[in-house]
């Protein structure tokens, strides 16, 4: 083994574990940017306790449970329950021999864990504006600490999915997914922000505070997948890597003019947000194979994620859903369609790969309903999950947390 | 070949991209600070319409056209024409063979096509407030598609003005002075905002609606210049990378220090954003050498661009011109500067390569000035490129875009 | 010597430099997140002098000065009165058996001097909006250009702390105490700002104007800390970097995690700008052993740094002491703290490290006390320090910069 090869490749999966790390102030802008001022802090809160908590669990628990079969002997799932609280490097683990030489121990445990507060925070965008902050915890706690890893456990940690041949390079599904379905099930629950909705059943739109925020958070988003994807290459290998950078720019790239191609196609505007949606949407659709795709076939791949966030949002809408910053359209719709996109385009394309896909989506879809349905509906019985009209009304942020997010401004 | 050093030499390359990728957030914080809330969107709207459809006019034939040579048989300016729309790497590209070990071609394709991007955004700024935006995403598709590659591809692409020993190690001419040059052309022809120039011709500040986003914007273009002039090294190179950061962080440094200096010796006022300008200035004018400068030098180059932007600011306010961030004091007149600079300071100094620089301003100028003159006066014509008064006076967002940036403040 | 590995180490060092960089950004909305807008722009006009001032001394004199035995014969603390004004690097200083094949001269110097200013914005976090920005301005250059270079010089330029056996690995006594001594030392002479402490001496929150850019500030100060940290490695060590990661990561999230707990315990509301404060307290504790320690014990040394820093800002309240953005209890106590717990924790455990760690401490704040008292209080005999109570009032944005940071908003 070539120790200046495996330092080169530790460093790049130091580095883009620190982008993962930097999409959380992606998220926390964007979240906050589409929403109203009245409930800033109230977000804020949130994704602060997701990406601390995230990973604290993922180091009591959750890196074991995700990946059991790294150690020789290690218990996997019952992991948690043994006396190794906490991680526990393997005794080759800092050596140039672990994981083929791409990097050690420590560096897997922290982009991995990066990775994992991600998806809660998908939800956290849905839920905006009226979930109960103590409910949203403890609903964290469980997805981030159970959820997310057992699922992943499924593909990345060698379980069926793995063995089935299913395909998701970075997680559109195993990520995305997972994340846009909790997402889906909690605004059900939850039900619209009032307003939302008119007494004429018409969706109305409730705008976001500053866009400004909104518009840096889908850069910084944009930036950090430089290391989402670029790092689940788990090497440095410079051809795989670049290519990855290539798809997954093009991608954003593309899902952006689809979207607001269509848009203005559609509703004769030039909608900045729907133009950062569409550059979500193609950054998600491009995640389950940004390693296979040629340059042309990535955006195709965006371009059509693109469409598919302009009518993914009006279908929400028409649902009756309210989901203020599209996370439902971004990550669960377009990630669905970026996983199936694997057996339509790139080397693994083809019938067989596509229902493997298929299958996939479904399964992962089927368990993450059941497992949020079971989580939020035991803590609407036990806790309530939503604010009191009151409290949504006069904001979050004065109510949960005391504090006004613009004093100088708010208070004139 | 050593694939060590190979793979090292990409990662960095890879990290350069990706700040001159976070360059564009930059660029947009910086303009949207220093102009008005009511035009934000619209700002933000072109900012992310130049970064996409930048890279995929760069991928469908600005890379081709601008590296002809790169490829035995490239057909370079007519490679668009051709069947192969878009990249198609060459067969060594993704061999550490290529670029002489420096990245692989995806890399390379990527870095350059964050670059191309920059020229547009440049010109973005300096029309603020009052361009169309369909006559400004019109003028983006020709200057980023045709302009920008033609006049690399003289210089980095092994046209002629490499051949003469023009030297502009990371684009003070090649990507500031383009767009400078247009951004120059641009305002002449777009004419100053309402209420700029008083009834008795005196110039009026019209203050920037955020200076945290202004000074945050320049923070992280200081950042992406790490990777604008250390990824301009085009390796990892030890030596000439860090010596790069150097000269490029001493330059920025002295800039701000040379133009907050000497504003207040004239004006006594301790300017922030003149001191902000100052930095960008002195970025702008190592760029062309930063490789070839001693620190010392970088400081003075550097602190004579900040003296240059405070009276380069008062002599476009002189002439009428109306530039809303200082975008032509910053990239163009800095970027005069630093590139005439190379025959002054460091190595090269000495008459005939001061000849030789002056010979690639001057007629880069001339093909920027005609070029621009062209497509914004045939845009003029077609469809007109400056908005109506009302629309001006009323803010281009709700005109063009139907939105507000900060609907719960500017609503109140 | 490596060729491959040199360049791997050297580029880490770079990103390691850019990401401290970055860290004046996080400050910056930090500070400016946690005051009100009438002072924004002289936040942001101080900080943008310490980064560029900062530089330009650490380049005159101050790397020199810190690191005197670095070249042979170099003169130490009288550099800089001799001709070679400006860095001279030593004839092997580029290849790669400079610093043991870590990275180049000029890495070194670009590295070190992005932490030399980050002793400066320490105090300037303290000291706002009532601090005359003239006295200021002196007083960075006294501080960044000797005391911070001195102190450096007697651990890390070899000198007695380190014969000693004294160890700070990344700073939590040579970086943030020294910025914590002299912040303490300048809120006791400033005295508080008008309206912190009501007639019957009981204190006043003055709320900060934007939550969100506070919130910002303490992210990307997080992922600076991926290279304040993993830089101090100095070099890519892929074992000694990778830890420094974790437990840099998670003392970060225990003391968020412990910061919020306690605060709810005592004060029964879930306080962000609490829970931002807990994760800066604990990036400051594991600062100075993050290379020693065990996740369990960064998690530990992080957990008490949150509730340090609960009862640190109540502290500095009961002293009557007015710190706007709790720059005393982050950096000074919370520094103390770290370095002492490198006499409790990790392989250096025992009484004879403790006590050697604490002389550490109390000789370091003797000389930082005395320092900040005779440079601040021959400013204060000499032009005073503290801003007209006109002027306190109105805002210092108005009366020293002649600027409004939001003018569209605060004007309307």
């Amino acid at each position: 083994m070539d120790v200046g090869l495996f330092t080169a490749n530790n460093i790049w999966m130091m580095i883009a574990t620190a982008l993962v790390f930097f999409m959380h102030t992606g998220f926390s802008f964007l979240e906050i940017g589409l929403t109203r001022s009245k409930n800033t802090i109230n977000i804020l809160f949130k994704n602060i306790f997701i990406i601390t908590a995230g990973l604290l669990l993922y180091y009591a628990w959750g890196f074991n449970l995700m990946y059991p079969g790294f150690e020789e002997g290690s218990a996997g799932i019952f992991q948690f329950s043994m006396d190794s609280f906490g991680i526990a490097p393997p005794e080759n683990g800092m050596t140039p021999e672990y994981a083929d030489g791409g990097y050690t121990w420590w560096t897997d445990f922290l982009f991995q864990g990066m990775f994992a507060a991600t998806a809660a925070t998908i939800v956290s965008g849905a839920v905006a504006e009226r979930v109960k902050i103590g409910a949203f915890m403890v609903f964290t706690v469980f997805y981030v600490g159970l959820v997310y890893p057992i699922v992943g456990a499924w593909k990345w940690g060698g379980g069926f999915l793995d063995a089935w041949g299913f395909y998701d390079f970075a997680g559109s599904t195993l990520v995305h997914s997972v994340g846009g379905w909790a997402a889906l099930v909690a605004v059900a629950l939850l039900g619209p922000r009032i307003g939302k909705f008119g007494d004429d059943g018409k969706s109305k739109a409730i705008p976001g505070h500053s866009i400004p925020m909104a518009t840096a958070g889908v850069l910084i988003l944009w930036l950090g997948w430089f290391g989402f994807n670029g790092g689940s290459v788990l090497s440095a290998d410079p051809e795989l890597t670049s290519l990855v950078l290539v798809t997954t720019s093009l991608a954003a790239a593309a899902g952006g003019m689809g979207a607001v191609l269509l848009n203005y196609i559609l509703y004769k505007n030039l909608d900045l947000t729907m133009f950062l949606n569409g550059i979500l949407g193609g950054l998600v659709g491009i995640t389950a194979g940004a390693d296979l795709m040629s340059p042309n076939e990535a955006i195709i791949i965006g371009f059509l994620a693109g469409l598919i966030i302009v009518l993914g949002v009006a279908l929400v809408d028409k649902l009756k859903l309210d989901d203020p910053v599209g996370a439902v359209a971004v990550h669960l719709i377009c990630g669905i369609w970026g996983t199936l996109a694997v057996g339509i385009f790139g080397s693994k394309a083809g019938g067989g790969q596509f229902m493997t896909q298929l299958y996939g989506v479904l399964i992962v879809g089927a368990f993450c309903i059941v497992c949020s349905l079971i989580i939020l509906s035991a803590l609407k019985a036990i806790m309530g999950i939503r604010v009191s009209k009151e409290e949504e009304v006069e904001g979050l942020d004065i109510h949960e947390h005391g504090m006004d997010a613009y004093p100088d401004f708010t208070n004139d």
